[in-house]
């Protein structure tokens, strides 16, 4: 067979038969839990409109909205003195509209934290708006593996923040709790790109010291056209973001115009509100992280323990990530990694690479949100070890 | 009975009981075809993934991309060296890109035709991001009611663009066709905010001098959370767009990432194929056109011979929109107004007002959009007859 053009090393997300049973292992977007993809089909079945067709302005729409911002704040604890928006334009948007609307002038310092792809992406779209400071990331070989120390004289206390992502999807980086600047530095708000792993687990929003977190619903908690952005109140205000923030990425605006400056992405905020109700009937924050650190623990557990076949870059357990595992096999070997990928996909387990121009190497990755079940990590653990056994 | 807070007056969606048939006439966001939204509710039952649960970078949604855009293309008849791209931000997002990508400087000189409330915002958005001179469009008596005449010598000719919105859905005004610039000015790029009229009339792209024409999703051809934005490729280029573009917004970028510079909005995408399918099964832009008269006539015939009962403030026949027909009753008489929308309201035709700072007075509003069929429209019009004849 000529395997060149295998629907699985194309990244292909079918089914390899009907009667497979998918398990969706994509990095995001990706899917969602099974209970909530099943109550959005039902939401098409109900009597009246569907939120695809409610004037943002209705009081149906309204409600929705309304509802779905009270399930985030209360799942995801987060104080009265933080405002809730959905905003546009993804995480890259957010990379813009945050220097935008926390930097009045481009003389102003941020802080960024470059450990991974996307913190790299971060950074570049924020030179636009203002000075940027990076601290560098990279561990001595050059790559990132790891998340660096916070010190004090690397800080620039004028900071208006402090940039960092909390789980490096491409990287496989995670802080399993938000970092503790030095006292001198305490000051400076922390703006969390929190795409990939926010509701796994809990933040403390005062303590930690977070100003402004963002997620894209696409991985954990909707699908595309909507981010979450949460922001702490003091850093709104009317002479607050640069005269060149457009309206759409200003958070005063929005904030004031109670998330109708111009129309969100209905469907989309819905879905979240979906997805919001799952986890609060799951257990909530708490028992989303037992499970995220049961799910992650199983495939380390193989790849530690497969004598080398398989090989994960991030050697520190206490950053390796429980959302994205990413793991060579055999250094490499391209034919094996093929092998692995046809075999997989054969069996229902799709995303295990995506072709993405981000590729780091030879890494597969499965990634482990909130559609993946501890079920669906032990299939995979299962087939990674029986493709051991025989290579 | 205490009608304060009829749901009608609220601007309810919902139906007044569940045996009432819903027509939704709101401005938008609205409703999908028929036909649409049952292709919808069909995708989430067949097997695999749904475009939620895709990867952007999937062989599966590529697929769905290409055919969208292949699609539209087809559609609108929109000929090569035009690039299409799903964008963020709807239309407002566009207010700022706009000049974002075709004014390389502050000094750069763009013209704004000023004559609605959706021009207003445009304009005040670019002020940010280039020299705007404004072509005021109002009338003697200083409303939105009509269009301006194009004089040379009113449009600077080294303009980077010039800007209109093809439809003024607040105001009810509609350029039938695209004006014509006098011949010395016919290098300045056209840009359409063509959100509440696209595919409802054929656009002649480069005899009209299209540079950009851009349309959110949520009136005629989809849902809120992607805007659909057509570029002529010649206003493309590395060095085109300010360095103050953000990433998400710049055409160059994404078109040179094929779209997947970040993730698109992949369902929205797809439920816009979905729109265009059913639109080329109708008949395509000529039959889509000859019905968005038939509905509109239909209504304004209805408020031309009720000897004063209803007025529509547009008295220009010719630029009178078939999209938003705007109407007031008895001279904006309150209690009046509020028996006519509670009596329709009972009826299931819900939308016809809608709770928006853009108030202009004590206009109603029916939007005629692709979800409304002649009959819809016909039954809004026997409406009305009995309502006036009553009172």
């Amino acid at each position: 067979m000529n395997t060149n053009n295998h629907p699985a090393l194309m990244g292909s997300l079918r089914p390899s038969s009907p009667s497979v049973k998918l398990i969706n292992f994509s990095p995001g977007p990706t899917s969602l839990p099974k209970a909530v993809e099943e109550e959005i089909a039902q939401s098409f079945k109900k009597p009246g409109l569907t939120s695809l067709a409610l004037s943002h302005r209705s009081p149906e729409f309204i409600d929705i909205l309304r509802r779905t911002k009270a399930s985030v704040r209360r799942i995801m604890n987060i104080p009265d003195d933080y405002e809730l928006l959905f905003t546009h334009g993804g995480g890259h948007g957010q990379f813009a509209a945050v220097p935008l609307n926390l930097c009045h002038n481009k003389s102003d310092v941020a802080t960024y934290i470059v450990n991974g792809t996307w913190t790299e992406r971060a950074r570049d779209e924020a030179t636009r708006y203002c000075t940027v400071q990076s601290i560098d990331g990279r561990d001595p070989m050059g790559g990132y593996t790891t998340f660096p120390e916070l010190i004090e004289e690397e800080i620039d206390p004028e900071s208006k923040y402090l940039f960092l992502c909390s789980n490096e999807t491409v990287n496989g980086i995670e802080n399993h709790r938000l970092p503790r600047l030095p006292d001198s530095r305490r000051h400076i708000p922390l703006v969390i790109d929190a795409s990939s792993d926010f509701t796994t687990k809990p933040i403390d929003w005062r303590d930690d010291g977070v100003g402004v977190l963002f997620a894209c619903a696409s991985k954990n908690i909707g699908h595309p056209g909507v981010t979450l952005t949460v922001v702490r109140k003091d850093l709104l205000g009317e002479n607050c973001a640069s005269p060149l923030c457009p309206g759409v990425f200003n958070y005063t605006t929005n904030a004031e115009a109670e998330n109708l400056w111009n129309t969100p992405a209905t469907f989309n905020i819905e879905v979240i509100g979906f997805l919001m109700d799952w986890l609060e009937h799951q257990g909530g924050v708490a028992e989303n992280e037992r499970r995220s650190i049961a799910k992650s623990s199983i495939l380390y557990e193989v790849i530690d323990n497969s004598g080398g076949f398989y090989v994960t870059p991030v050697q520190n357990t206490s950053l390796r990530s429980r959302m994205n595992v990413p793991f060579n096999i055999k250094e490499g070997d391209e034919t094996m990694t093929d092998d692995f990928l046809i075999q997989s996909w054969n069996e229902g387990m799709v995303g295990l690479r995506t072709l993405t121009p981000f590729g780091v190497g030879d890494y597969l990755r499965a990634s482990l949100y909130n559609c993946i079940t501890e079920e669906d990590a032990v299939r995979l653990a299962d087939f990674m070890k029986r493709f051991a056994r025989k290579n």
